[in-house]
């Protein structure tokens, strides 16, 4: 190959200019030109996109959000749109092409490779739900912004004596919620990958009161239902009052942690040299810190798990 | 005076930790001690306190919210308790007290000095909001940490060309939102002190869409609308469709920006001082860099303003 | 005047590129033109610039270092120099320029306003330390960075009971090191604006080790000496161990804070309407929150002075 | 057993305040009574110590340093020590000991061991430097803090268009530097675990400069040579002019990142269970994301190992 496109595809996230950044300076090692695609698959279909020097690539290693723009394209789902960016792809001899997002992107990755247009993904989201990869480009950050922004909840509840109710990230997975609850000291974390038991939490709010803590934080994992349906939930069966606080899209945001980098720098290292050794249709990740890639099958055969001993843990640290 | 006593009562504020050791410390090097009092008024009434050691404030310069927890306590407006607080400070040889707050508090202070028990009143909310000084402490540390989460924001909203409604606290005051606005780039910001021009803002909006530009962040302070109220008026009235982030009591926390900590040792040493001096019944305030101190009842006649060339500047710089 | 330029000089500080900014979209406002000139009065004398449009400013406002890169120019204190940059403006019909950075800078800018090319100077720097404004830009985002700094050296001394001297810069200014003192809570500070007493220094360290207290800050401004010269000192005259830390260029840069991206805004408004109000040798500033300006000539008559009331502050709150 | 004790030695490290923590609340889950022992063996030898209640170490999940204080006891080499030790305990019923620190601290807990005082190591050091685990407590903050500060020095030095060597701390270990290198993407990396090439370096820069890149950074472990060392170097041999940033004691402290919480948590909960089962004589660690535990006399004859294809990869991507 002597030129192959990057994009970025659905939800944003820190490190996914990292990425870029790998891809390009890996595939310039090797001698190979990289244009960058605009707005995601909208941009594929369009041919929307300019090649990336070295120099286009400085200076965005610590920059959050991405470079390249991103956008959900639903109708890319039709092969009509498929085969018309590929046929754009062709007119400008790109050869191959690197997808950074999440499963969503995977899908539309897959489908071109099996029309004979080589793709590689990469996993890009805060989300952490991508199966087949312990670890997302994006999810470390917004980790470490939900524990800095329940830090600062903490300062207010502490000194006020009040409940909180944070409502996190994560869609279908319970990652966030889960580490944050582990890294924040919460006193209850609520998980779609776990039933939780509401007189459980009440008895654990109201043990700490009895011992003279008048402040708790209960996180909530947005899979499971909103901060303010819990609080709802909790004033009616127990008349424990809440603050309820929704942390939202400041979570996508800021400059990577220095995780996001360096696995955004490894895995972006790896497609390019999946692309360059003649493979495809394989996605990227991370298992026991070593790089893996695997079939763009299996990810969504597989189902991503959330290391569930946390959670057991978390409970027992916040007797 | 040989012992005095402090209290933070009120919405917590980064810095409170900032003067409660600004006025142990100054009184110390008076050779006077100081009791901190618990939960505000509250501890007021009930005695709720502990004599403060140089070691007690040790550590606590960096830390956002109080060391000495606070609480609104409605029923101190009763003169029958105010008197039973008092009574508590007489038996434990309290001769004066300073008061770490908003107008609340700063009522309470002016009660209890009427009533002739000697108090100082220092100013400390994120709002801002408080006649007769300048600067709150807690302002500056509220202010960059909602820039920081716009900062955040803004990389999600560039990166999908979405806009962004983001709600800040700030009580009646715009001050937050206004500062923000012109130190995030915002593309319109609404306060309270100013009406706002709805079709200003759509086509600044739209204005900025004919120039490519797809995003836009709308601040909107608490005293106008809600951020929810907004979108839907947008949605509405202009088929613009915006996502909306309430950043809520993140805002009250983290640790204190060096102004405010800067401030907060000035005002909680001339606080001690105007007490030393036998005076009472002010509040201490920053003007022109000076630190000044009026009467209390000055704060509740006079009215805070918010500097509104700010506002005119912003619209000038979001064209 | 249709057309003006903006350049950054001297030693970069956070906000530069927010001035920058704020530059452009005012005169933009104004239906005025602005070139950015790169490398400062190097790229003057070269003419090399570009046209900046409202999108080459946006994203920027939150960027440490300076956009249009800057440069120490010695030769640009010949005539020969300023004329031949003078000359390329004019083929570029560039009528005016504003100029960011410290006091070197000003100089330029004043020869070339003598010289009938109208300027106008906006302080950039970290020092402090431009007679006639009470603020310069960049000065904020520093002190924050020295406080955090500390708050995290404080983390390990604290711990190992270590003393440790923290240097900072600022040239022949005290103001880093004076508010980073108070903000820090330092045991003492040293500053090139007062005589320092070794014997109290030493005092206050053995008092403080007496009351159990083992560990203690000692800032010391580059001004005064350099924290190994002060830990040799202390070593040889009073057996006194302490570490040093030399906070460096970490310094420089950083996202702006709140305050001096506001502070940027309104002195780049400023500037540009001091050159299309037809004036020009002059210096915007601030004083008593008002954006002022004043002529150029003054900026070099005038004597920045440190706000020594804090000095004082600092010693009595550090008992 | 009834009651056990917990230790803090060697060099602080961000999150070892989370891991008393997990000790404490662990321990008590299962009944168990937590003695914290201050200033390391120092303490231990002294019976220094204190009953660590819930509410003891409420608060501190998120704060930098060591609550218990640390110390290097060289004396504790000595068995006459470690047995006046074992005495104290004896007297306090004290059955067992979990020792947070770095391999000095390891040989301590084997030697107490030895002597029939059951003990359990946590690894607690920025250095990432203990063999058996794949990371220790506080790497990660530190990491995050030197890529933190990287940032901000790339700020001035793309501004200044000057180059920068960043000492960074890790004693033997390189780990620091090498995460750090591609994380901030720094232009060349040394570190202790490979030979550098001079040449190459040079090479590096200067082919920089041909490419129109006048700054580069280049992170050096103080394993290898201290920056300014390398600069006189540089100088010397290719006449390139650098400035020299040594990162020192602000890499120790800061509040833990989510990910050292997280590691601190789990450890801390395995060691207690370890001892609570009747066994000792173990560190604990990370291998593979599984909480594992292993021989502390393993420790000293395994030698931890750098993630070398990291180094490979930075030296790719910084083309």
């Amino acid at each position: 190959m002597r030129k192959i496109a990057v994009l970025t595809s659905g939800g944003d996230a820190p490190g996914m200019n990292a990425a870029i950044r790998a891809v390009v300076r890996k595939a310039k090692y090797h001698g190979v030109e990289v244009m960058g695609i605009y707005r995601g698959f909208e941009g594929f279909i369009e041919g929307n996109m300019e090649l990336l020097e070295l120099g286009s690539v400085g200076g965005i290693i610590q920059r959050g959000g991405t470079k390249l723009f991103s956008s959900r394209c639903p109708e890319f789902k039709e092969e009509k749109y498929q085969l018309q960016g590929i046929e754009k792809m062709k007119q400008a001899s790109v050869e191959g092409l690197v997808v950074i997002g999440g499963d969503g992107s995977y899908r539309g990755a897959n489908a071109l490779t099996k029309l004979g247009f080589p793709c590689v993904g990469i996993p890009g989201t805060i989300d952490n739900d991508i199966p087949g990869t312990e670890y997302t480009i994006g999810f470390d950050t917004a980790l470490n912004t939900v524990v800095e922004s329940i830090d600062k909840i903490r300062d207010t509840a502490t000194s006020h004596e009040n409940s909180f109710i944070v409502e996190v990230m994560g869609r279908d997975a319970g990652d966030l919620a889960l580490w944050a609850g582990l890294a924040a000291g919460a006193e209850s974390v609520l998980i779609p990958e776990e039933p939780f038991n509401l007189d459980e939490i009440i008895e654990r709010i109201k043990r700490g009161e009895a011992r003279g803590k008048k402040h708790s934080i209960i996180i909530v994992a947005e899979g499971v239902m909103s901060g303010s349906e819990l609080a709802k939930i909790l004033k009616e069966k127990a008349d424990i009052h809440t603050r309820v606080s929704v942390l939202g899209h400041i979570q996508r945001g800021g400059s990577p942690s220095a995780r996001d980098r360096v696995l955004a720098g490894r895995l972006g290292a790896r497609a390019v040299e999946i692309l360059l050794n003649g493979s495809s249709g394989r996605a990227v990740g991370i298992k026991n810190h070593q790089v893996i890639d695997y079939d763009l099958d299996e990810a969504f055969k597989l189902k991503h798990k959330a290391e569930l001993s946390l959670y057991t843990l978390s409970k027992e640290l916040s007797i």
